[in-house]
């Protein structure tokens, strides 16, 4: 149960995840701030680009970077509406995101706090401050009925 | 030491760490193969495009699944001539990639075997074959020269 109001940006990643689901991609939405600012938002488009890299987090990552014409984004955050998986997690390590805030956690593709924990790792050269459960309810919801929709 | 005829694919993929050199990128190259014949490559972006995401794999993955409209790549193999990090370990699985065949090995930075291990983690979906050493004294090589001229 959320306890807290789900702040802006991740309220924007969760409307992300939900224009996934509605273009038939797995609903997960990500955006990056800047300065309280949101400057970047993605959510999966691997079908409909026909890119097996393009998950929430990398097209919103891709975004940021080109815009701030730079491949470091030291003072940006990310918000996420699912735990990252390891492709996911090193782009985010490569940014040099400063804090990376999730909403639910993913046992089966996770690679934060499940699997190859890539933040964990001594090759990791920058871990994000991670924070958790943000809107969980809200984004494991999105989940769920996207996938009991298609059984 | 190499005792047999490096791959010609690898070749070509040397020839692309090369390029990433000569652009002041990291050099590191790849190349997607599919029945025999190279339908796409890439080497390191990451500055000239902004792009955190702009490792060797990458562009290569992308521009392959691009190519054949596809984000499953399952009947390709990749060649590169470093060890995959984390973030490319695991758009390789996402890709569904047949086998792998990368140089030299990166206890710095690799995700294979080395930290992260994202392909022996049971949340990996899809565990390419991989086959290691391929041209990685010349890959080596490479990456100590770009380092030492910029020291």
């Amino acid at each position: 149960m959320t306890r807290w109001p789900i702040p802006a940006p991740m309220m924007e990643a969760l409307d992300l995840a939900r224009k996934a689901a509605d273009s038939g991609e797995v609903p997960v939405g990500a955006v990056v701030v800047l300065r309280g600012e949101i400057i970047a938002g993605g959510f999966n488009l691997t079908r409909t680009d026909c890119d097996p890299t393009a998950h929430a987090e990398i097209v919103a990552l891709r975004e940021a970077a080109r815009k701030l014409g730079s491949e470091r984004l030291g003072e940006c955050d990310l918000f996420v509406t699912l735990e990252p998986c390891a492709m996911c997690a090193g782009a985010i390590s490569h940014a040099r995101i400063a804090r990376l805030y999730y909403g639910a956690a993913d046992p089966k593709g996770g690679a934060v706090e499940h699997g190859a924990r890539v933040f964990d790792q001594v090759q990791c050269l920058h871990r994000p401050d991670v924070y958790s459960g943000i809107g969980e309810g809200e984004a494991a919801k999105l989940l769920r009925d996207f996938f009991s929709d298609r059984r």
